[in-house]
Parts: structure tokens; C-alpha cells; sequence
């Protein structure tokens, strides 16, 4: 397959200043083996397919680097809660009846939606990790997959064992598509000597941890109080640094968490409207790009979101940066839109793959349509990638080489059919819906 | 014109619990004359045109009750600047150069991208407002107009003998759609004398104030230097709240402000996006609420937001009072939902013609298409407008009676060509396009 696009414009996403108007890109055997000025393409390029648009912008595939797929089943069912009542009174006795089956639904509900908004790939920590593999595979998109691991429950090590088998069964597979991570849940579920033996688990497999860290000021408390230092510093001391750590949230995070986090190259999840909504707390996005550590953006699940739209994201991070920092300068743009790239593809460990579009990377790629309303005049296609548009906007999407949607419409799944089974799947797990609902 | 609306659910705003399953709505002469169970309709009602779709909320059309439509002009030319900069160096600069003919084209695409996205009404305060004014007229959306008044300006007087003859020409026009207030910019640029004597020709013309009330701590400080008083403070020595009034922002408020504000059911509008990009601050509307001021929703220009998105403004206006008052109950999905429907008709002065779905109102009716992925499963269809839908989600939209939008497409304006001339009034304005534009 050889696929060429031109008459587009081109932001590579590899300086803030690199625009390429009049630009065209040459994929072949889902490679990127051109980019630049459309009149410097290779002449003797014979593509099977031309996709063009003069007012379509490429911008690599979004990174959504944290989320929990299948808990689009649960969207909507219980907001306007405190936590606690949240996950205990609505969250966890639904989760309780989950059977792989929903899982494989909701997962691949949660895919069509991030693709049809441009995103690429994503970050999933969850549970029935077959039926979520299955359900990447299947959809097109590329994910890098954790089975979440609780170190206090009985059957941790069951689990742990469970997580090596995934592992060794999906890390490489779908033509690399899929690649694993080991999901021990969060410190305060994971005691160190759990840690410790998934890190060890990790070294020996070659994959890092992708793992929640500080999201709420209890957290913090609930560990110092137990072992006298912060999560990240806890974290330090059972050695999961050793190995290439994802966190996620990294909400309350003292001057010295930052350093240790940018010591060991590890990357934080930042997840502003999940934070929002649970009322979590603003993470220190601007201090922790400061102190060289990378950040990613994630939309966390849908149940705490509500949706699975990296738009949305970049543009609540950029905003809430300034109003939180009395700063107007903060976040500005093009970093928002390199935290939904480029940052996150570091920090699932495949910036040598995807993030910017260069010669040699997957081609992973999103066409945006400015010929919208809300995106007139351009002034600035990075600024209206970021304050002005949508994920309705992005019109063809590519991952690994293959167009996954074209015109806003998935070609690769039947849409019909996954609203009409996570519906179901929704019924059957909430047995009488709510006064409001149209179950 | 005798229009039905059937096999729908029905959100009438009128109270947190009342949603219409399998309901129906019907319109004669640009009036509600029933809302209700379908099977309750009145069986003699012989619509000339039927309206339907299992999978469409209809809600009351949107309000967005503080623009400057015509900004959209400058949408995404100057961002990430401190305000002082970017009034300065960017945007007063352009203001200098526009002409009436710009303002037209520009307010068009606002009007454009707000129906587009279910906003019936806005209010707007700018200048060449005949401009504004036809625009509104020819887009079938509903207004309330405001020319902008700078009093400490060489002019003022003027301005406000134009601004006279401008209510008295407007106001009550495109069959009662266009209403239209006066426009005093705000305290720190219009002092006592000339705000008693805007007041004094409010009273006299039978209109209200539309104002920027406290959106800056400078503007608070600045204010208690000049006068030994708070901006509200000001404004209740003026005399200002003998005239109902429209207080844009309001982000820094004493309780005594508030006490004022709701002492003379004056209105507060909530600009979330617009007061974060700038870092101006976060309003304090869950105390508003509670101290019984009337809350609506804006999105200010779209210089400052980058779009005209009132989703996205009741999302931003939900999770910012979370995460700002540490508290996830705080503005629940209704709340926020009333504020951008019922709470911006009180804010303008029209809660007797629009703001709810009730017979005898004006059938300003918008409808969502939930058969999104983004919006499956359907747990809580008022959860899903706040914290899920998008502009895009909006399939139909009625203005006074008048289809305007129908599968998501404009049927009145001709958008090709309103692109295109915005276009050109922005190339002319900017003169050297920014490196990054594509203009």
C-alpha cells in the first residue's frame, strides 16, 4: 500500500515554528518515507491512493495516555459525587459484574470514539485485558495495554502471574499496534513489596509501569502517614524507576517528586478535566515541563470525564495553566498540542515510532478540516487546533498506514452494531436505569 | 406555519426532574402551543411540516449572553499574551482599521457558527451596530444589541446620542427578535457622570445595561483607588441598578457585591473560557447562586475563548467550580444547563419569550442527535449535554418558530460565502499575515 497526501498543510510537530504550507506527505507499508514541500515529493512515488485537501491540516495521531476504555459503558451513570460515594455507591458494584464480553464492547466503543476525534493511540489500564487487545486489534488503533494490579486484594499474585501471561501473549502484536505495560494500580493499593516484584516482572518481560501517583491530596496524606515519605519518593525507594514509568494524574507533587521524576526520565499523565470533575486538583503541568519532565495528556475514563476527546483536553490544560497561574503566557498552543503528540508518545515508549510526522515513524496521521465556521479565518492553524476546534472536526484518520476514517466516518467498524451492544451490555450491568436515563 | 416535532425526548428546563420520554412539541406562528407525552398531543393540530427522530433531545435554544460577535475576525491572531499586550499591540490595532462592511461579514460568522452549534440568542456589545443589527436580521438568530461605550473617550456624547437613535431604530425589529440595551463598557471607562446619564436615557428608552463588571483584580483595585469602592459598589452610586442589568464577568466579587447584585436582581455572566486564557480569575458562581443572583452564561469574543462553543462553556462553568471549591457536587449538570438556557433569557430581559420549553413561549427549540459514539450508552441525557455533547451534536434548530439548522447545515445562510468574506475583511485587516496564518 502506498498512500499519498497533498495539497495539505503540514505541522510535523517537530519545532513550534515548522509549518509546512503546500505540504505532502508519501506513506508506504504504513511508513512515513516523505514529508516537505509538495513540489520536492519523490517524482517517482507510484501511490495506490492520493487523499488531498487545501484545507486540511496533518498533525500526527493524538496520544490519549491515560484512560480506562471500557468505562465508557459507565458514562454518564453518576456524577456530582464525591469520590468516595462515586466509586463506592456507582463505579466499583457495577465494575463488580462486568464479564469480559462488556469489556470487549465498551472497549471498542471507547475506540471508535477516540478515532473518529483523531486519536491514535492510547493508554488503557482496566481489567478482561484479552477482550481489550482484541477489541485494538479489531478497531485499527494502537494502544499500549495494562491489566491493573491491586497488591492489597487476595489473588495479587494470581494476577500479577495473569499480567506476565498478557504480556507474552499481545506485547508486539497487530503489527506492533499493540505493546504492554504492567499496571500496578497506585501506591496506596500497592504495597513496596508488591512494587518490588513487578518491577522485577517488568525487567525481566522489558516493558515499564504505568501506574496512578498522586492524584488526590488523601492519597498523599494516606502515604505519608503510612510509610513517612511521598508516593513518587515511595515509589523511588521499591525501585520502579528502574524501569520506564508512565504515572498518571501527578496532582500533588512536592519540588522534590519533580526532580525525582525528571532523574528517571519517568513521564507524567496530566488529566485535566477528570481532575476537574472530581474536584482532584490542578496538577503542576508548567513546573513539571520546567523541571524536564515529560507530560502527556490522558482523558482518564469516561465515567469521570465524560468523554474520550483530546481536543477538549489540550484545550482545558492550556487554560487552566493560565487561570491557575494568574498567567496568561502559560501553556501556550503548540506545547498543549506536544503533550497531545509527541509527549505522549514518549511517554508510552514509542517516540522512535509515532509523535511527529518524519520520515521513518508509523504513519499515524489526522486531517483536520479548518473549513468550519468556528475555525475561520486561519490565522493560525496550531492556535485553532488547540482554542477552537473539535473532534467532529477531523475528517480522515490514518493509523499504521491505514485509513481507519474517512469523511468523519469509520470505515473499519460497524458503529451500529457497538452502540446497540454496549447499550446492552449498559442494561444488563445496571439492571434498573436511573429516572433520567433512555436506556 | 404549523410545525410538529415528535418522537423525541423532551428537556423543557423547567425543573431538574422533568424530562419528556416519547415526547412532542408542537409550533404555530413561531409559538409553542404544546409540549408534551406524544400521545397527549392535540389530535386537531394539522402540521404543514413533522419533524422527528427517536434519537433527539430537544432542549430550549442555547443562550450565550456576552459576545462580541464580530471578533470572530480575530480569532486565533494573537494568543497567549498578557492582556495588556494583546489589547495593546493586537487587537485595538485591527479595531482601529475595521469598517461596518467587516463587522457584518464577521458578525455573520458568528451567527453562522453559533446556530450551527444550538445557540438561539446572544447578547453583544461592539460598534458599527446597524451592521450587527442586519446580520442578526438576515440570519434568523435572536439578539439583544448593545453599542459599546467608552466614556472617558473624546466622543462619548455622541456615542450615546447614536446609541440612542440606534435602540430607537432596532429595538423590538425582525419581529421582536432583535431587542436591544445600552452599553456602558464597564466602570473603569466610564465614569459617574456619564454612567447617570446612560442610565437616565435606559430608563427613558424602556432598556437595560449591558457592562463588564470586576473581570480583572487590576480593574477592582483601580476602581478602589479612584472611588473608595468596590466596581458594584460604583455602579449602585450611579444609580445603574434602577435599569436592569447584564454585569459581564464578574469574577471578583465581595459578598457585599453580591448582596448588591442580588438586592436589585441584576444578572452575572459567566465567561469561564474567556477569564481563563486571559487568567482574569474564576468567578465565584456557586456563591451567586446561592446568594440568589440570576447566572448566565458567555462566551465573550472569539479573540479571547477561540470559539463561540456554549458546550463547551457549560462543561468549562461545571468543572472549574469543582475544581476551584474542592468540591465535586458543586454546579451539577442542571445547574450548568440552566444557566446557558433559562438563566441567560432572565439575563437578557426575555424569561417571558424564551429560556424554557412551555406553551407560549417563542419555539426557539434545539435538537441533539445522542446516536454518537461520544454519547452512547444513553445513562442520563442531561449529564451527556454537559459533559459529553458538542456543538457538532446539534441536528436542528428552530429560531422563533423558523428552521434555520436541519442536519447539522445551515438552510438560511450561505456559509461558503461568509467564510469567504471574512476572510478577505481579516486579510485586509491583518495587511502581513502572521508566519503560521494560512490566510
Amino acid at each position: 500500500m502506498r498512500l499519498l497526501i497533498k495539497d495539505i498543510t503540514v505541522i510535523p510537530m517537530t519545532g513550534p515554528e515548522e509549518i509546512i504550507k503546500n505540504g505532502a506527505i508519501a506513506v508506504e507499508d504504513g511508513r512515513i518515507v516523505y514529508v516537505g514541500p509538495a513540489e520536492e515529493a519523490p517524482s517517482d512515488f507510484r501511490p495506490n491512493r492520493v487523499l488531498r485537501g487545501s484545507n486540511f491540516v496533518a498533525l500526527p495521531g493524538l496520544v490519549n495516555a491515560h484512560t480506562h476504555a471500557a468505562m465508557t459503558l459507565f458514562r454518564g451513570y453518576a456524577d456530582d459525587l464525591p469520590l468516595k460515594r462515586w466509586l463506592e455507591e456507582a463505579i466499583w458494584p457495577l465494575e463488580a459484574k462486568l464479564k469480559g464480553e462488556d469489556v470487549y464492547w465498551g472497549t471498542l466503543l471507547a475506540c471508535a470514539e477516540m478515532l473518529l476525534g483523531g486519536t491514535t493511540t492510547f493508554a488503557d489500564m482496566y481489567f478482561f485485558m484479552d477482550e481489550v487487545a482484541e477489541a485494538v486489534d479489531k478497531s485499527g488503533i494502537r494502544a499500549s495495554l495494562a491489566r491493573g494490579l491491586i497488591g492489597i486484594l487476595p489473588g495479587a499474585d494470581k494476577a500479577l502471574k495473569e499480567s506476565e501471561e498478557f504480556v507474552r501473549r499481545w506485547h508486539g502484536k497487530a503489527n506492533g499496534r499493540i505493546t504492554c505495560m504492567l499496571g500496578p494500580h497506585a501506591p496506596y493499593t500497592c504495597p513496596p513489596a508488591y512494587l518490588e516484584e513487578v518491577v522485577r516482572l517488568a525487567e525481566e518481560l522489558q516493558v515499564g509501569i504505568h501506574i496512578h501517583v498522586s492524584e488526590t491530596a488523601h492519597e498523599v496524606e494516606e502515604i505519608r502517614r503510612q510509610y513517612g515519605c511521598s508516593p513518587v519518593e515511595m515509589l523511588e525507594k521499591a525501585g520502579v524507576f528502574r524501569v520506564p514509568v508512565l504515572a498518571a494524574h501527578g496532582v500533588h507533587l512536592s519540588p522534590r517528586d519533580m526532580e525525582i521524576l525528571a532523574q528517571y526520565k519517568a513521564a507524567v499523565v496530566h488529566n485535566p478535566e477528570s481532575n476537574m470533575k472530581l474536584a482532584s486538583g490542578i496538577a503542576p503541568v508548567t513546573e513539571l515541563l520546567a523541571a524536564g519532565v515529560t507530560v502527556a495528556l490522558g482523558t482518564d475514563g469516561a465515567a469521570s470525564n465524560n468523554n474520550l476527546d483530546m481536543w477538549e483536553e489540550m484545550r482545558a490544560a492550556a487554560l487552566l495553566a493560565k487561570v491557575s497561574r494568574n498567567d496568561p503566557e502559560a501553556l501556550p498552543a503548540y506545547q498543549a498540542l506536544e503533550m497531545a503528540t509527541l509527549g505522549g508518545a514518549k511517554a508510552l515508549g514509542l517516540a522512535d515510532q509515532i509523535g511527529t510526522l518524519e520520515v521513518g515513524k508509523r504513519a499515524d496521521i489526522v486531517l483536520v478540516d479548518l473549513a468550519r465556521a468556528h475555525l475561520q479565518p486561519p490565522h493560525d492553524p496550531i492556535s485553532h487546533l488547540v482554542y477552537a476546534a473539535r473532534a467532529s472536526d477531523v475528517d480522515t484518520v490514518i493509523v499504521d498506514g491505514r485509513i481507519v476514517v474517512e469523511g468523519g466516518r469509520l470505515i473499519t467498524l460497524d458503529l451500529g452494531e457497538i452502540m446497540a451492544r454496549s447499550c446492552s451490555a449498559a442494561r444488563r450491568l445496571v439492571g434498573k436505569p436511573l429516572h433520567r436515563s433512555l436506556l
